[in-house]
C-alpha cells in the first residue's frame, strides 16, 4: 500500500490528465485541501510537493499553486501505421553495429541505444556487491556456475515473479546472456532456419536482427499505441501464413511503450493457443512502471506452458553484467540443453553479485527510484519535444520504460536525419532500423535514459532544429530526387 | 632461453625416457657431472633436484641417486581404434548433464571434468584485479562492452598469439563465452543444419554435443595416439561423404593429449584447403604444454584463412570467467554478427579482469608453475594407474593439459564402470561419451587437475579395485548378458 500523499498525488494527477483541473487552473489550498481529504496540513503539502516534482503543478509566490501548461499534452497520439503482411526477409543494413559503438560516446548524446545514464544504475553498489561475494567464496569465484545459473539467484528471480503474475520456481528458470540470449535460446528452441515469426510492427530492432541472423523470416503485425498488436490483424495473418512462433514486447513496448491490456493479454494467449503457437515474450522493460503496480505478463495469462518469457537485468541494474533469464515452460529442457551448448553457463561471479542485490532488498528500493526517474526523464523529454520540434509531429505516451517514438512530418526521412544528426554529435534510432521491410522512414526512436541537463536540452534543440530543416527541405516542393519516396 | 639447470634436467629427463639410463641405474656424481658439464656444483645439485622432483631419480643416503622404476612406462601405448566412417546424428546420452553436475562437488573424487582444482588457478588474484578494475572505471563498470569484447584485452591475446605461430591484431579477435561460445559461433557461420561436420575419434564431448543440439551430423575419423587424426582416413573420408568443416583439437586433444606435428599440421590444412573447406581449431589447452615451447596452431599452417581459431582462457585461468576468444578469418564479420545476436556481448569486468591479469604479466607466471603441475599430476597418477589398474590396460602418454585416456581390459563396460564408480563417490569420464557412435566402451578419461593427495590416491585405488572387478564378472565366461557386447 503506497503512503496517503503518494495516493493523493495519483489521485491529482488523474483528474490533471482527465482535464477535471486544466493548465493554468488554480489548485485548492493546501489548508482547504487538507480539510476535504481529512489529512494532515503536512500530508497536503507532500502530496502538493510531489505534484510539483513531476511538472504538474507550480507555486506562484503569494497565489498558491496552479496546473501547468503542458505543451506535450496538445501533441497528438500515434496513429497506427498499416503495413502490408507480407514476410520479410530482413535484408537490409545492420542497426546493432550502427548504433552500438556509439553507446557512452561522450562526445556524442546519446539519444540512440536504450540504455540509461551509468550515472543512474547502481553500478558502483553492484561492484562492491561482487567484491564482497568474491572475498567470501574464495577460489571459488573462479569456478564454472551451473549451466542453468546459481540456484540462488533463480530463487530471487522466482520470489519476484508474483509480482508479474506468475508463481515460478527456480526449476523453471534459467540464467542467461541479457535477454538477447534468452531470445536466441527461444527462437533455437522453437523454430528451424527458414521459418516464419510474428513480431509487431514496429518492434526493437534487435529482435528482426536476431530473426535474420538466425536465418529466420518476420511477419509484421501493426500495433496501436495503446493497446498494443492489433489482435484483427493478427488473427487474419495467422490464418494466411504459416507461421512457427510469435516473438512479442507486450509491456512497455520497444519502440512504442504502451502495455497491452490483461484482456488483450488473454485473448492473445487463446489466439496463440488455439493454433498451438509458441509466444516468446520479451519482458526486459516490464519491471519499469512508471506509476502504479507492475503488469501482469502475457506467460501469466499462459496455462498451458506455451509462453516463453524472456527477460533481463540489463536495462535496470547493470547492462554489462549481462544477467537475464528465461522460462520457457514446456520447452525448458530444450533450452537448458541448448544453453549448454551455446555458452556453458554465465559467469558466475556477475551472476552471483545480482543475486545478493536482490536479496538484501537493493533492488527493490533501486526501481522504486529508477521508476520515477524513468517516469519524469520521459515526461520531460515530451514536454521539450512539445517545444523544440514542428508542430506537425505525433509521439508516443509511454507508460514505462525510458524511450519515445516519433513520427516526424510525413516527408523526413529518418536515415537521412540519422546522418546529419551524427555529424552534430547527436545520435538516434531512425524508423526503418524498427521495422521488418524499412517502413517508418518518418519515424525516430529517441532515449530518454538520461537526466535533464543542459546537454541533452541543447542536443534536444539541434535535433528538433535538424527535423525542421528536413520537413522543409523535404517537402514535396523541394524535393530533389524520388529516390526518397515513402515505402 | 631457460636457466642452464633446467636445460641439464630436461637433458638427463630425455636420457632417462630413451632408456640411456634405466631404471635402477646409479647416475653419475653431481661432482662428476658438474665436471663434465662444465657447471658449477649447485647447478648440478640443482639439475637433480629437478628431476627428483619430477619423479625420475632418488636419492639413496651415502649412495647417490639413482633412477627409479617407473611402472607407468611400461605401460602399453595406446594403438588406434578403427572407426566405421559413418556420418551419425550423435543420438545418445547427454555427457554434459550427467558429468558436470558433480563438478566441485566435495564428496566426489574429480576425475570426471576436465577441470583443475580451483586451488591451482589464480581465481582470488583475478577476484582482487576485478575488484581493482571495478574501483578504476566507477560506475562505468556496469555497462554494455563492445560485441567484440575490450580492446584491451584482444590486444593482450593478439601479442600472445606470435607464441602460437600467429600474428593476430586486436580485430582479428571477438572474445566470447568461454571456447563453448566460440565454437558454436564458428559452427553456426559454415554450417547450416543437416551438415556434417568430421571429427576425431575419440573426441571430447562437449564438441559432439554442440553439433547434436546445432542440428548437425559427426563423421569420426580415428587417431593415432601420437600423431593425430589419421591423415590417410581423413583423405578417404573426405572423398566418399560431403561434408561443411572439421572441427578438431590438433595440440593436447581432449582426451588423448596428442600434439600433431608441424608436418601433419600441414598436410592436414592443405588437404582441408584443397577441398575449401573450414577447420574449426579448438586450441583450449594449447598453452598447457608440459616441457618446452607452446606448439603452434593449426592456424599458424593457414596463409587462407580457412582455420577458425577458438580458445579460452577457462582452463588456465577462471573457468566461471567465461573469457575465450575466436579469430575466424574469412568468416569474422559473420561470427561478429552472430556474437552480436547470440549473447550481445561478454559480461564486461571478468573481460577486463582477464586483460590486466595478462598485461601485468600474471598469466605467463602463473603458467610457468601450472604447465609444471599439469607434467606432474599427470606423471604421478600415470604412475599410480600402472600400480593400482590390472596389467591389460594402455594408457595415453599425454604432452600437454591433464587429462588421461585409459583403454580397460576389453570385456569392462564403462558405462557401467562408471554408475559404479559414482556409488563410491567417483566421477569418471567414460569411453562411449567421446564417441559420436558409443564406441569405446571400454575406455575412461581420467582428470588429473587436482593435485596428488591421500585423497586422489585412495579414489584412483578403488577405481583400480572396480576395474579389476569389472574384467573378471565381465570376462566373456561369466557374462550375463549379450547386451554388453562391442561395437
Amino acid at each position: 500500500m503506497p503512503p496517503i500523499y503518494l495516493r493523493l498525488a495519483d489521485s491529482l494527477e488523474a483528474m490533471i490528465r482527465n482535464r477535471s483541473f486544466r493548465p493554468g487552473d488554480r489548485m485548492p489550498s493546501v489548508r482547504q485541501f487538507s480539510r476535504e481529504q481529512r489529512v494532515s496540513i503536512p500530508t497536503a503539502m507532500h502530496a502538493y510537493a510531489t505534484l510539483e516534482t513531476r511538472g504538474h503543478i507550480e507555486a506562484r509566490p503569494k497565489s498558491g499553486f496552479y496546473v501547468c501548461a503542458r505543451l506535450s499534452d496538445s501533441i497528438p497520439e500515434l496513429l497506427p501505421v498499416p503495413v502490408a503482411p507480407r514476410v520479410s526477409d530482413l535484408a537490409h543494413t545492420d542497426p546493432l553495429s550502427l548504433i552500438r559503438k556509439y553507446d557512452y560516446d561522450p562526445s556524442k548524446i546519446p539519444f540512440g541505444s536504450a540504455v540509461p545514464s551509468p550515472d543512474l544504475l547502481p553500478g558502483l553498489r553492484l561492484a562492491r556487491v561482487m567484491s564482497r561475494v568474491a572475498r567470501r567464496i574464495g577460489v571459488n569465484g573462479g569456478n564454472y556456475g551451473p549451466a542453468e545459473g546459481p540456484l540462488i539467484l533463480r530463487r530471487e528471480i522466482a520470489r519476484r515473479s508474483l509480482a508479474a503474475g506468475l508463481n515460478l520456481t527456480p526449476d523453471d528458470l534459467c540464467i542467461t546472456l541479457g535477454a538477447t540470449e534468452a531470445i536466441a535460446l527461444a527462437l533455437h528452441a522453437v523454430c528451424a532456419p527458414g521459418d516464419t515469426v510474428v513480431v509487431e510492427s514496429p518492434t526493437f530492432f534487435g529482435l528482426l536482427r536476431q530473426l535474420r541472423e538466425l536465418g529466420l523470416k518476420a511477419l509484421p503485425v501493426p500495433v496501436d499505441a495503446n493497446e498494443g498488436i492489433d489482435l484483427d490483424a493478427l488473427a487474419l495473418a495467422l490464418g494466411k501464413t504459416r507461421v512457427s512462433a510469435l516473438l512479442l514486447i507486450p509491456n512497455f513496448h520497444n519502440p512504442v511503450g504502451f502495455a497491452m491490456s490483461d484482456r488483450n493479454k488473454k485473448e492473445l494467449v487463446r489466439i496463440a493457443a488455439s493454433r498451438n503457437l509458441p509466444i516468446i515474450e520479451d519482458d526486459l522493460f516490464g519491471d519499469m512502471v512508471h506509476q502504479g503496480t507492475r503488469p501482469h505478463t502475457l506467460k501469466a495469462c499462459d496455462p498451458t506452458g506455451t509462453v516463453i518469457l524472456c527477460s533481463s537485468y540489463s536495462k535496470s541494474v547493470a547492462p554489462g553484467y549481462r544477467v537475464g533469464y528465461i522460462a520457457a515452460g514446456k520447452w525448458q529442457e530444450r533450452v537448458l540443453a541448448l544453453k549448454r551448448v551455446y555458452t556453458a553457463g554465465n559467469p558466475l561471479l556477475p551472476a552471483l553479485a545480482v543475486a545478493e542485490f536482490l536479496k538484501d532488498g537493493g533492488y527493490d528500493r533501486f526501481m522504486r527510484s529508477f521508476r520515477e526517474s524513468c517516469r519524469q526523464q520521459v515526461a520531460k523529454m515530451r514536454d521539450a519535444i512539445g517545444y523544440m520540434f514542428p508542430g506537425e509531429i505525433r509521439l508516443s505516451r509511454p507508460v514505462g520504460g525510458f524511450v519515445l517514438w516519433c513520427e516526424l512530418p510525413v516527408h523526413v526521412d529518418s536515415m537521412d536525419l540519422f546522418d546529419s544528426a551524427l555529424k552534430a554529435g547527436i545520435v538516434i534510432a531512425p524508423g526503418p532500423f524498427f521495422s521488418a521491410d524499412g517502413g517508418f522512414r518518418n519515424f525516430i526512436r529517441i532515449n530518454c535514459g538520461y537526466p535533464w541537463s543542459s546537454r541533452i536540452e541543447r542536443g534536444l534543440q539541434t535535433l528538433g532544429q535538424l527535423v525542421r530543416e528536413f520537413s522543409v527541405r523535404s517537402s514535396p516542393a523541394v524535393r530533389r530526387s524520388p529516390s526518397n519516396q515513402l515505402k
